[in-house]
């Protein structure tokens, strides 16, 4: 099992419709096949300055692969991460043991 | 529901009997009160610089200061984490929805 993670902040104000709407659009990233446990997260502490997450599994690096390569993925990225994500980090995360 | 994270690397080289000292140690704080979900993860995204995640998940703020205030959790940051990790990052992420 692959965790893949990203953390980060957008361009809009908080609260705001914008922000609302990339929050609503980023959830088709979860009907792209092989995408399982897809959540949308607050990011929380204060001793970072992201504000949401995002975090969804697969099933192994094929699965991986597929959801990077998908055409909902390409333009998502494309059409609302790029011009409305300011800062981001990922983290991708494989159990241990 | 309060999941905890932390992304890090440590000063030990990879693989080194260091390393797995200081994950094992680590355990213990799944043992801590209202510790849930306590998981040990590779870092695998070349994105960053980080090898180790810990994530845990608290019912809420008040399981999770109980957390960050017990001795057992007190003692493994002071003699294990301070001189064992060489960078870090915390991320805590409450469900939207």
């Amino acid at each position: 099992m692959i965790r893949h993670t990203v953390a980060f902040r957008l361009v809009h104000p908080a609260g705001s419709a914008e922000e609302t709407g990339f929050l609503t659009s980023a959830r088709e990233l979860a009907t792209i096949p092989g995408v399982e446990r897809f959540e949308q997260l607050a990011q929380t502490s204060a001793k970072n300055d992201f504000a949401f997450g995002f975090s969804m599994e697969f099933a192994d690096a094929a699965a991986y692969d597929a959801y990077n390569q998908h055409p909902v993925h390409v333009a998502f990225v494309r059409d609302r991460w790029v011009p409305e994500v300011a800062d981001f980090l990922e983290l991708d995360y494989v159990p241990l043991d």
